[in-house]
């Protein structure tokens, strides 16, 4: 951490400051330079609370030289993460992992069509919504606890494996003796009880950025897993806000690079929710394997215009297979495949 | 809400679109107009899922014409909202409430001595976090439920109210317990269980906006709270998220007049949080009152370079006696005042 | 355009919207809803200026149903415009236009060195800058009138193609006797004199979008070029602001299929500004093929650690003949191929 | 300027960039620290292109100490600056000036009745457009030359000063012979050949930041007309971009705090463009001469409902009059005045 003094800044500001430092018990470095005089604070091991130091008289900036995270850092872990899934996939491997299906389960015909048009296409992970977060109260909520029952049966009749979202202590416990795959959504992404309670279970856990999330937030709030001791987590990118207000939100595709230079943890994208649009998701979903993705979080749905949520994002079966082909062999020009079930790399 | 077709849009597709409507039980009303047909779709109740027709072939665009919030909404309730407090004053009335205090409960001596420099200086509310979510896991997180007992003492001791923090549905009932106000964070404002619990309540609620929420999602995050029975809900706007980091936050101190112009429900204002900087507190806080806020959310401590958290935006004692001064001035230029311990407007 | 009344309005309030609109030389044609009255203006040919009624009492808010530009819209022309290149290439076709080289013009041999390396790797268009808008006034700005004849000792030398840009109206004339095609840059987007000067021209123009533009605001802008006769408009996505500053600018790599689909005017993209760091350069390239770009702009500089401007985000040259090898093999999974120098599509 | 070093730098990579900065002219300091090593380089007079060395092999990142700006800053002068106008009044003491009139000169009769109007209220200034920069090529583009002449002609009439906009280096010279404050509108913000151009004149320049220009950005671009010898800038917060869509603008009111804390420039502030809502404008108006605004830009027109643009954040003759009593109160709680005609402070 670097403390920049005011330009006219007095020797007893600058004592004061090397003084509160020393109190903390780190080392402090003051270096005159032309213009103002800043201290480095030697030894922080980001439990330095700066806007103590912020708010002293003569200081006229704190600037952080390490990052705020640790054990999700490339510098803590040089190499890869590679998150193992029950069916003998990885994510984060060369293979790219493809989860798909309805943004909610609706009844036992719909989730499986859609199961079994997923599968057929060659994803090996069903997604779909048992508890859903909704901005209106009026919106449908979810089938909940009997919407895990269907996902079940659906993994039961298909193979696939399921991953769904948990909103809250209580329901985690609920979607974890079902789910393989834990879900936070983006709305959660900083319910740090909720953050918690996931670095308790082994289980691997999704944890989607939020809608205004830097990527250093991600990561902390993955750091929050981390810390109690899950490290099986995979982010996921799935649209920011922005000022234009063209497409529902902005997919970030170029935070997946950005991730993958600060992080060894896996990053999936979500082009479903991050453009909104049907006819864009294919394009984004290109686009995001080009860039690094490792895998892809798709809404398909059997019958989008029956969809009781999202249906305007959602793909149909035949739009799905397509972006399949496609996204498989954009990941080949890039050395990697798309994971099958039951492959092991 | 309004469909609007395609240039090229088919009879059949506009026939699809109006079937569709039909059979969701609304009312279509087609109008052909010199480029292209728009449909309306008369009598939406607020639970028409737009994405579903926004996927039909031949469909431009979804415009909502109603907003998607109700009770909260003033066309609903068009006399504003007056939160009573227990000491006999109003929030939502002629009176500016101002509620002040440290970031977060610290020890006895401290909150002690915080809450009479705020109650000196004329503040009828002290502020302070016994549950503290906190971006990073090593940050102090907290006193928990032994801060709650602090709090109440000083209630005890200087006839202040008590406002504070709930993270999760846990923490709620503990916190009502105690809390004369229960604060919802911004980083809670769309987690949907812990609003439905505030709705059970009777307690007023302070709800803050979330980083990078909108007006009208505050709205209906109030809406859920109103929903479940609790109408006495008190907004704050807290700062958002802005491409410019020059600030921590970016204080929207035009979200005021905003929100007083769509809904009934008060609204205050955190120049703190909302800037991050000391020494913009004061000018803030009077811009917030001159805009029309209904109250103040400030953070002071007796000692801020010893402050565990926030002490680079938490004013010295003096410096809010100050603030008081100028921003009662300011209250009655508008035809408003300061509210007082037991006043009753 | 729709203008939706207050819940609230008077009969006499809408008889002054409808009245109002009539002077106008407009239709309006009243819909009474459940809630409300909304009033359809009919005829909008583009001159409404809705800010007029959008102040009449009884208004609660103006919706626009028609996109404000024409010329420019696929609803105008449904077919891509493919804009001629002196080489015989095009932009907008199946080929992707790849167009390289340093910031900067800085010295003969610099840019001779960069001309044969980017041609050698097998773009077909020279980009380098010989006036620079900076936003210091300390910064290089550029070696301007002689950066030009720089430039064209280049194109004789090599073959390229000339792309550089202008600044203002003056350097306008200057740079359109050199360049093959003309680069507004993003802080001009909105310099309206100089786009209305780019539309007497008939040579190809590459406009940026600004850093804060929407894509309708780019459209627009575009607009202003078609409005006065110049049809060769290529659009250009660089990067946009966001609240996240981990990257230089947040590349909106959605935005090539979002203006895929309102407008028929090819749009490249630059991975370059797009992210500010050399090592996702190539990434986003690739991630900018993936989605559907028509030609790629990007900075190679053959000593970028001596570059006087934009080092950090310049590749080296070896790096962008992997580039240009893997954004090939992606043009082909989507059945499009690099563009090559005298190919005709 | 400190460049971080990457954990794993070797003392070969440390050592290229010491190497590198001395051969720039600069003395570069190693700090090596727990985890990493940081090479400060002194003696930074704001010509470092630091994107060189962010590019270099072992680079973390490069923090910049210093601000980008120098003779807009407070550091290089701290007594606020006082723009002297021709009628005795200054920008930037304790007077707020205010100046306010139509969005567009339309016709004689219109301008003079605008005239007139604020001059009964107590505004000093008339502002209205005659070169009028609008998104869409179709819309109205102002009067031009006879809309100077007519503002010429307001002056004589009422003795107000005028301020008005140029939009071009061609423009400039022409508004300069009329305007007693020549405005520089938003998206002229980074034209830097205009801006160049004003500072070679004499006249005060009313510079209005960028739709999503940061503080800093707007600092630099008045140093470009500092550091071409004119001293009379003003600046002027107008409203910036954010991904909230229920005003036109976010009014970003806490910029006059910051801007104030910087730089010695003053600043205005405009709430019409700021919300683009009538029914906003007053209450921002207060709000931001409570923050500490240099000045007031207020659209009125003597009949909204008639005017060629803007008419919907227009106020009436009778709701200026209102705004002007309570921003005088306002302004008088923090020890300042309005200003009136010839008065000198």
């Amino acid at each position: 951490m670097l403390i920049v003094m005011k330009q006219d800044a007095t020797p007893d500001e600058i004592a004061g400051v090397v003084t509160t430092i020393a109190a903390m018990g780190y080392e402090a470095r003051p270096m005159p330079g032309r213009q103002r005089t800043t201290v480095g604070l030697v030894g922080n091991d980001g439990r330095v609370d700066a806007s103590t130091i912020e708010g002293m008289a003569g200081v006229a900036e704190i600037i952080h030289v390490s990052k705020p995270y640790k054990q999700v850092s490339r510098e803590w872990k040089p190499e890869p993460t590679r998150v193992p899934l029950p069916d003998g996939t990885f994510v984060g491997g060369s293979e790219v992992v493809v989860m798909a299906g309805p943004c909610s389960v609706e009844s036992a015909e719909q989730i499986l069509a859609a199961a079994r048009a997923v599968k057929h296409a060659g994803a090996t992970v069903l997604r779909a919504g048992a508890f859903k977060p909704r901005s209106s109260p009026y919106s449908f909520q979810g089938l909940g606890r009997y919407g895990l029952e269907l996902l079940a049966m659906a993994r039961q009749e298909t193979g696939l494996l399921i991953v769904t979202e948990a909103m809250d202590v209580e329901g985690l416990e609920l979607v974890a003796e079902t789910a393989d795959i834990v879900q936070i959504g983006a709305r959660s992404m900083q319910n740090y009880p909720l953050l918690k309670e996931c670095g308790r279970l082994r289980k691997p856990i999704l944890l989607k950025r939020g809608l205004a999330a830097t990527v250093t937030e991600l990561l902390l709030s993955a750091e929050y897993i981390l810390a109690e001791g899950n490290p099986n987590v995979i982010l996921c990118e799935r649209g920011i806000r922005s000022f234009d207000t063209t497409t529902r939100n902005l997919f970030d595709v170029a935070a997946i690079a950005v991730v993958h230079g600060l992080s060894h943890l896996p990053i999936m994208a979500d082009p479903s929710h991050g453009t909104g649009r049907r006819e864009m998701v294919t394009a984004m979903a290109r686009a995001a394997v080009a860039a690094g993705a490792d895998g892809l979080l798709v809404e398909v749905h059997p019958n989008p215009e029956r969809a009781m949520s999202d249906g305007a994002q959602s793909l149909y079966p035949d739009q799905f297979e397509k972006l399949m082909r496609e996204a498989g062999a954009i990941a080949e020009v890039i050395g990697r495949s798309l994971a099958t079930a039951g492959s092991v790399v």
